[in-house]
């Protein structure tokens, strides 16, 4: 066991039932993103708070969790039109949602057999992908031409409020959240007048969700980070040092006394090329102590990385205590991408 | 299949000739870093060249080599003395070469039951890891402690001239790598004159091996990275674009016409978060065409990265050809870190 990836179950199950609770109270699903931990055991935790659908990011992903019984799949990225056929065959065995913005998308959806709910994405902001919010005559085009295929059922509009994480305080979040929201929820009310539809409207994001606790027109809620949070959650706003899930543990292999710089076996290929300004310097992951249940900042942190080595930087009055072999515990910068590079997980305090 | 990475077996196979080639001539002996790759179908290429020793950085890939039959393997990374009882194991049954730097490492090496040739680090300029050129005498009491214990047998010395990759000429890559070689073996020759024993010598790092044609005083080289080249080695100077041998096929998902950009499904987890500042742009990779067999860039670029969605900035005289379901082929920034992320190679053209 060269180096690992740390769950802390109580944690995990905390931060999932938090956000549970959150929309039963307001009457929305929590359809959370599977992306972030892609791992049958985290998968199992939400079961437990009665969580059955679920959102994922590729057909690899929605395949991998239908195989395991998930009957409620939204493939929340954009539609690969080489991929109908995938996408057809999966229609088959679950209720598939999946995202559009483009008239290509939905030409492409004649080629099905079996019906797939589909949600337009809207770009409220973030300036990702998605049709402006603004563009009314755009998205109602999408509407009329799903209506005209026979397996496309189009059920409402969707949203990933990115720029969320520009904040640094839970009130920019709220101040982005909320400017977002109305705007997505406007345009839904707009669509709903003038096609006497009902639209599903569907927001993601962890920082929002994390820190609204009232979602005014809001069917759904996708977010997925907040099972582990993260260094860059904490920076954002979304979450307390001690609401973060889940560590790295790295091995000191060298030592360099002069520089008071560790090198740990912990790489670009374990904890990703992700980086933040944090507390003043530039980060790849930032060491912790665990006193009883609570973590606390060393002051110590990764200050580079290539593909197996890290290198840790290390306070003065730190450096002497470390030894060679001694395992140290990394809150990554992105939790996402250090689960999906270090796939097993094991549960630790 | 929503997105690939390529390999191009001709360049693959041209790549590791050129090097074999030069290792012959040298009379030095080529022990290729697979962890480029960490792949069967690569690693086959290489027995075709006569290729027998390889080079890994961790003890889970010096396993999975050595089940699939390679006898004699070097894990250039520092030792965990965490992990002394698997590599005790392995010792058993290939030709085992480690890495030490420090006299905990030796310390550890007590507790094996079966022999181990062991490489001391020697920090050349790099100053990533392992001793520093000049401490004489701490590298003459590593020795000295080696020669102390049972199961490990001093072999020489080992350096990775990292520093390389600061240079975008040939010419700076020589500067460097000769001043590395020459602290190196100047080292060597006054530890062979104290001990009167043989140092054997390797070097490390794709730069340096791709442009030096004479190896005084060097017994071994371990590139790893040269066998599909990338954007980084391009910049460097270690390679041609048509030496590039590993590309990431992605697929159009969305367009935006105002921005002139395009949505691709090629995000972290494929390409990595590793980007340069190239050709005037700060890029994730760089979007080439093949005509024939040559390789030339568009112009148009991967400018930001999410978690699976990548955003390509295009040339305006390119945008209007772009068409949603497009498959791109990109020149990934670091190919290690592709490769890591993608897993299964595909051969191509």
């Amino acid at each position: 066991m060269s180096n690992s990836f740390l769950i802390i179950e109580k944690r995990v199950r905390k931060n999932i039932e938090r956000i549970a609770e959150k929309a039963r109270v307001n009457n929305v699903v929590l359809r959370p993103h599977f992306k972030t931990h892609q791992n049958l055991q985290v998968a199992s935790f939400f079961k437990d708070y009665g969580i059955s659908a679920i959102t994922v990011s590729s057909i690899r992903m929605a395949r991998f969790f239908a195989a395991k019984g998930w009957k409620d799949i939204f493939i929340a990225f954009p539609l690969d039109v080489n991929e109908i056929a995938e996408m057809d065959l999966l229609a088959k065995q679950v209720n598939l949602m999946i995202l559009i913005n483009h008239p290509e998308h939905i030409k492409a959806l004649n080629q099905l057999t079996h019906s797939v709910d589909v949600m337009i994405e809207i770009d409220a902001g973030y300036h990702r992908s998605g049709i402006d919010v603004n563009s009314y005559e755009q998205v109602l085009e999408l509407v009329r031409m799903c209506h005209e295929t026979e397996h496309a059922i189009f059920v409402g509009l969707m949203a990933h409020f990115g720029n969320t994480y520009i904040s640094r305080t839970k009130q920019q979040i709220l101040g982005i959240a909320y400017k977002s929201a109305n705007r997505l929820s406007d345009l839904a009310k707009k669509l709903e007048r003038e096609t006497g539809q009902f639209i599903y409207v569907s927001i993601g994001d962890t920082p929002s969700v994390s820190v609204l606790n009232q979602f005014d027109r809001i069917d759904e809620i996708r977010p997925g980070n907040f099972v582990f949070y993260d260094l860059m959650q904490l920076q954002i706003g979304s979450c307390e040092l001690n609401d973060i899930a889940a560590l790295m543990q790295c091995p000191v292999v060298s030592i360099n006394s002069k520089r008071h710089e560790l090198v740990i076996h912990g790489g670009a290929v374990h904890l990703s090329k992700e980086s933040i300004d944090f507390m003043g310097v530039k980060t790849f992951g930032h060491i912790v102590k665990i006193e009883g249940e609570n973590l606390s900042f060393t002051g110590d942190y990764v200050s580079s990385l290539s593909q197996e080595h890290g290198i840790v930087q290390c306070k003065t009055e730190n450096f002497s205590a470390y030894n060679i072999g001694d395992q140290l515990l990394i809150v990554p910068v992105h939790s996402c991408l250090t689960a999906n590079l270090m796939k097993e997980f094991i549960q630790t305090i």
